[in-house]
């Protein structure tokens, strides 16, 4: 039995945890949360389950770790690698193996270098490895692509364009495209970053340094996604003129061209939803994932069979290409 | 540099060489081949390069072995283990980590479990790594749908079907389908395993062995594609009623119930030429590779792009899910 932490129950904390509560090789042994709506209750009620796992849920990660002395910790507080790094370093320090949910720390040598050497010597000295990892990055913006340049003689341009219907995703996702805001509202958040995918540059540099290229500069832009008819979504309506969601685009250049492109569209009514791969080189690659990775469902999982290739890993601070595969174990 | 041996010629062998010969990272010190046409001759020259490369191809495996010393060697011989496995202990005696195509050598395990444990075994002594790999078995059919299932909450169901045009081959791949044959011609193929193309049952078992699950039973059935009007590829005229060549299920049963369903349809003129893949379970993964993975092209690349994830893997006879990721590397 893999014994793991919990350390972060929100929305997708919680739905890591009933993933992994559901693996027969996974014993939950303990959850970390400050909410104190959730501070002292048991930790199956708190992520959902239809019973008890006879686990306090405690705000005290330090004691946690200590009581517990879990062989994995699964963390899923934030996405900002200099905010969250003092959690991490608290699980390194326990002993654990952990497999984050924190965006930046995806790849995080280019834009958090200080940070990533730190947790990396850090993990080194108590032979542990870390990983942050997830859909988005994490899989269909640059280790999907990755492992399909596994049949590539040549790669010259990757192009990932990613289209979801925000419509299908739960309210705090829409909210967080800008749907239902006006074009200045939207800039507004665009100007103080709340609008913002963090970790389209981290998938960016996560791609380039597997293909073994360096990025010279890379661009983020963005933009609204207007509405030209009156659009619903379950919990939203959205007015003409107003903000159905976002697109962002990543382009990392190399050699003064845009090598790798990454375009994310997450808008309400979204029509013909999918992650389309290409890869041009020899041979030239197309891949469609059809309706697109469900990027809910898929976090959850993906964070819970990282597991076994994270405890396989070298020690250190590692990126999901040096990773055993990560797949699905039943 | 990683010193490279490639040991066997043939047109997938001079292909594979071809590509690494482009490769920055890696040196061909060596070619080993016992077609008396190319012996004595260039490994350059005999690989089809526009230079020569200053190497000399012998037949002697077990004197250019210890001539050169290579890094790795990559063996492009044979289908069959048990007609192979000599020249997989020769490699591995000298100290070389191994990629082969040799189907069997994917994942045999269930089908060569004696051959499997004694090259295991000396790999292990040895401290190197060998695997077998190519696009099908090796990628199309169970690396990169286990690769997908990374995102799986629960899987049910993986169902491949690979679709190609085998017009678009070369020809001996278009013999080796039945193109051409009447259908009594074809039933006898069929009996005497000319036909039938190496590697589905293994592509079913690497497959259930990462998705831990137990194949109760496989079925492995084989019929002939029939031209309804006379077809052209460049270098066959099948006439209706003849054979355009082959479809292949193979079906892994798992509590009773066909679980892993891998169907290979290669005939001329093919239409709409493809990889699906589906998996069926939370959340449901729908995948698309448009036109398919190019066969001969993807063979050569992915042996040449394996070299450095074998080198890190641990020592042993390896299957694909177990190394660092597979990808290109510029």
């Amino acid at each position: 039995m893999i014994r793991v932490v919990h350390y972060g129950l929100g929305p997708i904390g919680a739905s890591i945890a009933r993933v992994a509560a559901a693996r027969q090789d996974v014993e939950l042994v303990g959850g970390i949360e400050v909410d104190p709506a959730k501070v002292g209750r048991d930790l199956g009620e708190v992520i959902g389950l239809d019973h008890p796992l006879a686990v306090r849920v405690a705000a005290d990660a330090a004691a946690t770790l200590e009581a517990t002395r879990p062989d994995v910790v699964i963390h899923a507080t934030g996405s900002h690698l200099a905010q969250v790094a003092p959690q991490l370093r608290e699980a390194i320090d326990a002993g654990a193996f952990v497999v984050s949910t924190c965006e930046e720390l995806s790849y995080p040598f280019e834009t958090s270098a200080e940070v990533a050497a730190d947790l990396d010597r850090l993990a080194r000295e108590r032979q542990v490895a870390l990983v942050g990892t997830g859909i988005n990055p994490g899989f269909a913006m640059d280790t999907l692509p990755l492992a399909l340049t596994a049949v590539s003689q040549r790669v010259e341009l990757v192009h990932v364009h990613r289209r979801q219907d925000a419509a299908l995703r739960r309210l705090p996702l829409q909210r967080k495209v800008g749907a239902g805001l006006t074009v200045a509202q939207f800039e507004e958040r665009v100007r103080d970053g709340s609008v913002r995918h963090v970790g389209l540059p981290e998938s960016v540099y996560a791609l380039a340094h597997g293909l073994g290229w360096q990025i010279e500069r890379l661009e983020d832009q963005i933009e609204p996604v207007l509405a030209t008819e009156e659009t619903h979504s379950a919990d939203i309506v959205v007015a003409p003129g107003q903000v159905l969601g976002v697109r962002q685009v990543a382009r990392g250049i190399v050699n003064g061209r845009a090598a790798i492109v990454l375009e994310l569209e997450m808008y309400l009514g979204a029509e013909n939803p999918r992650d389309h791969i290409a890869v041009e080189g020899v041979p030239r690659i197309d891949v469609s994932v059809n309706e697109g990775t469900h990027g809910d469902l898929a976090t959850a999982a993906i964070l819970v069979n990282a597991i076994p290739s994270v405890l396989r890993a070298e020690p250190g601070l590692r990126v999901m290409e040096e990773l055993p595969l990560v797949h699905y174990r039943g």
